[in-house]
């Protein structure tokens, strides 16, 4: 299967940077439900275009967001982050 | 990616402003997947007007607050609030 | 922005205080989306004679309740709440 | 406000009595949102006809029930639920 | 009211005891809601027929299975296992 | 009832793999769902064509995806790993 998470880890550096593998995470599963076994849809979805569906994603991030914060303990130790940053790559 | 994490931290001094953080970040999140690649929407969005969409504005809020008002330890405790407060900027 | 943490804290003295604070958190956080550069609704949201919105609506308590409970660990001790009750006011 | 935890307390004896009053939490819930201002309909909720909406309130259900489990440590040990048991009444 | 939480224990043997019970949770709570006071519909829900349905339904499932699998220390260690397996019978 | 999580634990190695383990227990649950009395339907679900229940079922993978995540304390710490590793076959 193809890459799901990014980088093969949840730690990151700052909430940012967690915020933007939450987004990235929720892309590539939609990815990979779609891809599987069937036509890829010419085009890029147009969920974007749509108030409902954009709320409907926003929520997917924000369920993604909760389990990398989780696992960053929430980024409120700095010198935490710094034994646990996911690899560079 | 542009800002997702107002203050890049998910400390805040109270839950007023945990809460104020939750929805800040829904809105952007909801701005980053909009503009990706899309057309951005002349206007505003109209869910504010639909309260099927309010209801579900709210449970992204309701999502997103959960994982601050944890990052807090709940604002149970003040001074710990002093030691892990996000920064100003 | 206006008040969206009634007594800005999460601790309650008992569960049905939660529960109440629960409600009124999704309430103020629909309030704050829906008066964001928005016309207000003239009268009340109508989502209450809907089945369906009831439904969500009552989703978006449980989000909410799920979190305020976590805050009062679950009023499981008596003395820990006298320590952490939110001030009156 | 009325009632809205029965017992004022999360803590119950058993997972069914659990489950009992999360289903309990999630009607007196829905019930307070729909008096609130609003005349209230006559005859019960039709969405016990709704495939749709069964599956929708047996989300909630859900999300309740996760808050009664946590509250009571998930009934792993019966010693400690001797005594935290809600009060009969 | 009638059983909801088969064996009434959320601890399972494996983690596909687990999602089976999940699976039953959620069944037994969709009955528990369609049977109060409602007429029984003839045969069986149709959500099996509909993507939309049952997409909405093992969202349920993965609700019910986070309680059941925090529930016990999602099977990590195998003694702990032995000490806490729910009755048989 | 058939294999609903593969490998019969939630321990894996990375995320990467968490995030598939993920993935094929929301598509099991599906197929329990569906083949619970009912005649399986011909050819495979149209979600996938559909960006309403792609971003639907994107959603269940990420609920599914915090409980593996959390069965795995996150993918922290590499040697904690060794320790539980889900047992290959």
């Amino acid at each position: 299967m193809e890459e799901l998470v990014p980088g093969n880890s949840l730690i990151t550096e700052t909430p940012q940077e967690g915020r933007e593998l939450a987004i990235l995470m929720a892309r590539k599963s939609i990815r990979a439900i779609q891809t599987d076994g069937e036509v890829l849809k010419a085009g890029r979805l147009k969920y974007a275009e749509d108030p409902d569906r954009l709320i409907d994603a926003a929520h997917v991030v924000a369920v993604e967001f909760a389990t990398v914060a989780a696992a960053n303990h929430y980024w409120r130790d700095p010198s935490w982050k710094r034994d646990h940053r996911r690899p560079t790559g």
